[in-house]
């Protein structure tokens, strides 16, 4: 009956982590290397990197090394699977709610 | 700098469960008992119990007792908090997008 979905499991996952969600929102208004990522949380990095790693599982941010630098940016589009996944619920549940409120 | 939003929290936590959003895809079709819910997982009662609790908590079901059984249903526009902040960072997301192409 379960269907797996790996990809949208990794992105629940991955949105279930308040500081993760606080780098999506900072990501999305541009890129920001590891270190900035860090800065305000006064994390490590190896605590940020951990952090960019299950957002990178999820596909939901990207990296790319320059220099000696690590930057991330927000995978575009990143939350259209899981978007178009409550819609479809959110439409359902409001058909069974009209659908009662005519009997 | 993080702000803590514990429904979005909370939220994100019950649909990181594959098992929790399945039954969320059963409820969209109208309302089941704990009983109907457990049936096709070949899942105790208590198991079924635990995760309605978590799904209670992120305000995404509600429960009614019917006699000795206890009716679940989705929350009408349940997903809309999450859907509002995820179209936020998509749209954020592209606008950062289209401005580096104009670069």
């Amino acid at each position: 009956m379960v269907q797996y979905q790996p990809d949208i499991d990794r992105a629940f996952t991955a949105l279930a982590d308040v500081t993760r969600r606080d780098v999506l929102e900072r990501l999305s208004a541009g890129s920001l290397t590891i270190t900035e990522l860090a800065a305000p949380y006064g994390m490590s990095l190896t605590g940020m990197k951990k952090h960019i790693s299950v957002l990178e599982d999820a596909h939901l941010v990207t990296t790319q090394k320059v220099g000696r630098t690590r930057v991330c940016q927000l995978v575009p589009y990143a939350f259209e699977g899981i978007s178009v996944w409550l819609a479809r619920l959110d439409r359902f549940a409001q058909v069974v709610e009209r659908t009662k409120g005519q009997q």
